[in-house]
């Protein structure tokens, strides 16, 4: 098996660019070069973000393949493009490499960005790697292309707008608890579905675009990644509102509800709090509710209204199936430091 | 003094955002939502880039300010734009944060952010801040315009263009083996200079500008970050030809020239192979010349020329002072795996 010291880096990016499939038709100038070139689309406007996955940190080497790992990198950043309403367009890859980590690695997590470029038609544009003496870590960049017309921000939910959410939740984080408790050798179908809406997530490109290129009036939209809450915190503060929303509606998989039986598991900290659901959560007024049921209908994609927006206070607050309602805080969310 | 993880992410982020000065007037949305927005300049092509400052590999902590690694982590990508004929417009920033990382350590690192925004009018757009266990590490993607017409790549250098260099050789490598000497206590004028060339680079993003204005072809181009003949041989090799320099030739500054005196050292693998001039290396047809030095002694910029394009060998011929000539091999540079 080649080292990557024997390699060197020239070599590297050569061997690991040579494999990427997906080119844009308009690119002026891919990898290889000190920068990469493309036109720019006139009147779209451009719409940009960064992420960072570190080992330990976002992911353990001994619970994920690289070829998970190489797609869930490039997912978590194509859903904050989702988020805005836009359509990524390209990635820059770095790669933090430290000594332990082998070719035939990159190889298969290059194999994982190339299958999320080829299914999103992304072009992995450039990209740097880099000697890291202890851990690995993965950086995304990511450039979109978004209508201006339709950008979807966190700020602009209105009193009576109502709170929607695509797919379901708390998968993400039910699979990673199954993770951790490496539950995996016997693992059932439905250990199997949760773990992989883990490691494997679906970034909504799909949906947003739906909604993009809907006459929706949609007030706001943000991306789940630290918990349904906290990210519905992130709306109300820029958008200085409260909200309702009702435990009875959250969208749950047959899987996570037979799961939580099974184990006798409490759902609501995992769909209310579990990190890492990449589903949109967004806002409309009522008015858009019947077209907006129509195209994901049409689109067989799931939605689900979770509550509304109310003027104050300004919190989340939980109505629950017994009746009782319940102010939610806002830091339960995954703090990382 | 607050600690990070007190602060937490957000109020992280905020803190460190909210002293960013640079804003561009276009803005649509910057740092603050799942992604920024820009509108982009119809016609113009956009020219991005990324690259990794990792600590023990890239950088000391115990020899650097905060301040200078702020400004050259920008510096550097800053340069990968100017490389390409481009006019730097944003930057995304992703750190790396181990425990023993200060507040008061990030509040002056985006000091040294700010000021190179300022100076060069980029705005920064958005950045992930995110726990490492173990090193610190710093991710810049840099986002620019180049006029569709004038982008500089490094292919194109034909036989019988000249090769031209701005600015002078070999300070930065040589400012970094005093610096790994520990001889800063007594540290000279001279001394200050060249570590100040290694610590603080100057991207040349003026030069590039004067450049792309002028009508001179421009046949290829290239920033020196791993060494002249390395990346003399990047240009080479794209472009398919040769290079013959000229040791005589080669600029360098009054205090790189006493200090290889006064310590007799041999100030050509310094001027060679050492890395991280971030000069400009470009190459012209001859007939471009008198255009090329009118417009540099306008702006007062330093430019030599160092030699020409040769179709046969595909290898750089180094001639020395005595007459006798020396092919130079090409991975002298740094290896940093």
């Amino acid at each position: 098996m080649s080292k990557i010291k024997e390699l060197g880096e020239f070599e590297l990016i050569h061997r690991l660019s040579s494999r990427l499939k997906f080119r844009a038709s308009n690119t002026v100038l891919g990898i290889g070069d000190d920068c990469a070139v493309y036109p720019v689309k006139s009147g779209a406007n451009e719409v940009i973000s960064t992420d960072a996955l570190v080992e330990d940190i976002h992911f353990k080497l001994s619970t994920t393949t690289p070829e998970t790992l190489g797609r869930k990198a490039l997912s978590v950043s194509l859903s904050d493009i989702a988020a805005m309403g836009g359509t990524p367009k390209r990635v820059l890859v770095t790669l933090g490499i430290p000594k332990k980590i082998s070719v035939s690695f990159l190889d298969r997590l290059y194999s994982g960005f190339n299958s999320i470029c080829n299914q999103f038609k992304v072009e992995l544009a450039g990209g740097d790697t880099v000697s890291s003496p202890k851990c690995f870590f993965i950086n995304v960049s990511i450039i979109g292309e978004v209508n201006p017309g339709r950008v979807f921000t966190r700020q602009g939910a209105r009193q009576g707008d109502l709170i929607f959410v695509t797919g379901t939740l708390g998968d993400s984080s039910l699979g990673l608890e199954l993770l951790n408790k490496k539950q995996r050798r016997a693992s059932s179908k439905d250990h199997k579905f949760l773990i992989g809406r883990h490691m494997d997530p679906t970034p909504r490109v799909r949906e947003a675009g739906i909604l993009a290129r809907s006459k929706i009036n949609i007030t706001s939209m943000i991306d789940i990644s630290d918990g349904l809450v906290q990210d519905l915190y992130h709306i109300c503060k820029s958008s200085k509102v409260g909200a309702r929303i009702q435990e009875d509606r959250l969208p749950r998989s047959a899987e996570f509800s037979r799961t939580c039986n099974r184990n006798q598991v409490d759902p609501f900290p995992f769909l209310l709090n579990g990190g890492e659901d990449y589903e949109l959560l967004f806002t409309l007024p009522p008015d858009g509710v019947k077209n907006l049921k129509r195209q994901f209908l049409k689109a067989k994609a799931l939605v689900t209204q979770i509550g509304e927006i109310a003027l104050k206070p300004k919190k989340v607050l939980l109505e629950k199936s017994d009746g009782r309602n319940e102010f939610l805080p806002e830091s339960a969310g995954f703090n990382h430091f």
